[in-house]
């Protein structure tokens, strides 16, 4: 039986092993929390993050990465993106060799603007032949459920992203690939940024139309800050460009959504960290995305809004009506 | 002070003409119905398609095509697409020359798989630099209500584009332009097709990630069809294409969504149709687009497989898991 090691027990990583339990892997999972690792060996659930959801027993969990990477054939990283280098750091010695690293990450590095497989590279040393990304519309809970999803696999070499597709191919997950790793990768971060905006809107009370115009409007600046950095066009309106958008921005399970909303209703960044126990990620990602925005001279208007009212140098109320009141033009992209 | 008419009172003729009448002209709304033109007029309501709606003062109706007609500055058209062709022959001899004709409508007629501009074109003997389509993510309800929302003024003719959107401006309803009129309308024409889909998918059950999977793929195929056309690929990534789309599959108010969740829950059309006294377009045009589809060789997948359940020769429950299992592959457009 192939092994596979997941680095990081929260909901998606958690969820993901679940595929790639269900696609017939043994899986290994390291947690950060011993307890964390201990619950899930012996009642096979893990309720901080995917409470309710049986996990197979094919998933076991360690606090140690020797551990948990030993005799791995594909090793998946799903850590708090700005956590990623430090995580990198700890692990550089266990990690094997010559099998594929796969980021589950959806964020860009804070003060480097570095995306998380340009993190794994600079840390691993290992080549974009290995480094492979997996998004799309994937909320975790739904995956964790068994619930029908699709999903994209990227890596700019083909034979790994068609070794990583087979890997978690399974009857209610189904894998596309893609070499367009940078792509699929600003999608990802980008729409933590987007649903922030978009839960903005409906914690304001703006309804349906306004939000799948800042869903389209903010689909178009990513595809632009895309295309500067050599991502294809299409990426963006595939499954983790557009299908992630739509997700997430539509469902009342997205953290960053969820984010955005009270945000609208009024509450401060402060606040609603407190009051939470998960990261929203697009919350520490949209400085770093409107940094590369204007390194590359691309405009971003909702990205540069939603990183003004996290920074508390603009109301979600202001926000929305700069958007909305935008001067009618063509249409352009 | 500008006049301008709209024939068809339904929810998005009303909703329109509530737009224009807030823009400032004066609005002549024609319908079908001598007591919904008598409502309007005497209680400024539209009672069956947008109750509680206060509606301007400057909103008149008319059930006479050429009182409505006369001295209009432009025509908007906003009838069900299958009965288009009639009301343009009983119409024919009162529309002003020369003045744009705007169509609101999103189908393509059965039979010919004319496109609402193709029909209005034949009809009128109108050239391309007088026929118009306004479309977006126009939630009827919404825009009647004064939410804010943006959408897409195309036509052929830039200076009429932009003529359209000056008539159309408020403060509220914010329109781009663009001179794609053929993908603006095959956007809108099939956005009904797969929102009949996402709508069976919500109905059987399905979550978030398998209807952003629908969404996807099916703007994908939209736009497969519109590159045989002639549109321009961007136009489906914009608001008359992806905002149209997701408003649409967003909304519980939005009748063709509405129709597949019913259709998903295990009622037939025509029980269905029964029930509702809305005209589903989807439902009307799924079988012209496919045979739109197979005339130009494009595959269709979700419009396929609507047009079988719509026609009683699929489930659809194996429609969606004719759709979800799929065999894995790269990602293509």
């Amino acid at each position: 039986m192939t092994k596979v090691a997941v680095f990081g027990a929260g909901s998606w990583g958690t969820a993901f092993a679940t595929v790639l339990a269900g696609a017939g892997n043994q899986v290994s999972l390291w947690a950060r929390r011993q307890s964390v690792c201990d619950v899930i060996n012996t009642q096979h659930e893990n309720p901080d993050y995917l409470p309710g959801i049986r996990l197979s027993e094919a998933i076991t969990a360690t606090h140690d990465p020797a551990a948990a990477a030993e005799g791995a054939e594909a090793v998946v990283l799903s850590v708090p993106s700005q956590s990623l280098r430090e995580n990198l750091r700890d692990w550089a010695g266990v990690l094997p060799d010559a099998v594929p690293l796969v980021s589950l990450m959806k964020g860009v590095e804070v003060g480097t603007t570095l995306r998380m497989s340009e993190v794994i590279a600079e840390l691993t040393g290992a080549g974009p032949e290995r480094i492979a990304v997996v998004s799309g519309p994937n909320l975790a809970r739904e995956i964790a459920e068994g619930q029908p999803a699709a999903a994209v696999v990227a890596c700019a070499d083909e034979g790994t992203a068609h070794r990583l597709q087979k890997l978690c191919h399974s009857g209610a997950f189904r894998p596309y690939t893609n070499t367009d790793v940078v792509g699929c990768e600003l999608g990802g971060a980008t729409k933590n940024v987007i649903a922030l905006a978009v839960g903005m809107a409906v914690g304001f009370g703006f309804g349906d139309n306004a939000r799948a115009s800042v869903i389209t409007r903010g689909l178009a600046e990513t595809a632009r800050l895309g295309a500067a950095l050599g991502a294809d066009e299409h990426t963006f309106s595939g499954l983790a460009g557009l299908g992630d958008l739509v997700a997430t921005c539509s469902s009342p399970l997205s953290r960053n959504r969820t984010f955005g909303e009270k945000l609208g209703q009024g509450m401060t960044v402060a606040e609603i960290a407190g009051a939470t126990r998960q990261v929203a990620e697009g919350v520490k990602s949209c400085s770093s995305i409107t940094e590369l925005a204007h390194r590359h001279d691309i405009e971003m208007p909702i990205a540069e809004a939603v990183s003004k009212v996290v920074a508390g140098e603009m109301t979600p109320k202001d926000m929305l009506f700069s958007l909305v009141s935008r001067s009618a033009k063509a249409e352009r992209w």
